[in-house]
């Protein structure tokens, strides 16, 4: 199967300079504050997005690393688990997903709450988030459902090794 | 900002051979079976999934174009919209994002319901659906809050115009 390519759109601007100390997912972010800046040329775009409450955010984990193994301990865990059962950065396609609650819009900058991503982080999608199709309410969630996740930060176990 | 390269780790198997006729969303999709045939070298990935009742398929558009344009006419509506304020597989990074009910696991085999994806489509991540994390019941959304969505059915506006 042939190889995909792509480009990012845009960047997370956001106050997490390293994953140590980073929320681990939007929802778990809080109050945190940050922006999407996409490439100007991709402005026209965003048109009728700031109707939506909330978006979904496709990024790349550019500073994660896949080294290959399908087990991994999930920060929210002490046992390693199959990596898709986990949203670890460190996966076979380091594609990021995070819905974010959309504060407004200006020109090509979307500013954005519960940024749970790297300041520099390329993003590759902006979806709207649409409750019919994305909200399951009590949809049961393995491992999950039997962790605390209050005040829980990233350390910088998926990182790689290297300043940015 | 440098090119991404993507690998697909596995590939869709449903009914829907072509766009015309096939759901517009996994959550429109109703009793549709289908499955995910990850390819083996993944499998030892899926451990621990099969706790989790619905999962998130990423996958690639293979079947859609993308031409540049910022603005589109989404299937749910007769107004163009800004690419971002809809969920249309020609978008610049095609990539699809589906929460399906996860039925089973064998081996490698992931048997799912409410597919709407393409037969063939190649698969980029399965992540776990977690409602703490993706859940919003209420949210907002824009556009698609005044229109309806039952029996609607996708057509090949978005499909490349030649077989597969």
């Amino acid at each position: 199967m042939h190889e995909i390519h792509l480009r990012p759109i845009g960047v997370v601007r956001s106050a997490f300079q390293m994953a140590a100390g980073t929320p681990i997912q939007a929802a778990l972010a809080g109050e945190k504050e940050g922006s999407v800046e996409l490439f100007e040329e991709f402005a026209p775009g965003l048109k009728d997005l700031d109707g939506f409450e909330r978006i979904w955010l496709l990024y790349w984990f550019d500073q994660a690393e896949w080294d290959g193994r399908l087990a991994v301990t999930p920060y929210l865990d002490t046992t390693p688990r199959g990596v898709f059962a986990t949203r670890a950065p460190s996966r076979p396609n380091r594609i990021g997903l995070s819905s974010v609650q959309l504060l407004g819009i200006e020109c090509n900058v979307l500013r954005i709450r519960g940024v749970d991503v790297l300041d520099g982080t390329p993003v590759l999608d902006i979806k709207p988030y649409v409750p019919r199709f994305d909200s399951f309410e009590g949809a049961r969630a393995g491992w999950l459902d039997s962790v605390s996740t209050g005040g829980v930060v990233a350390d910088d176990r998926f990182e790689r090794k290297r300043n940015r």
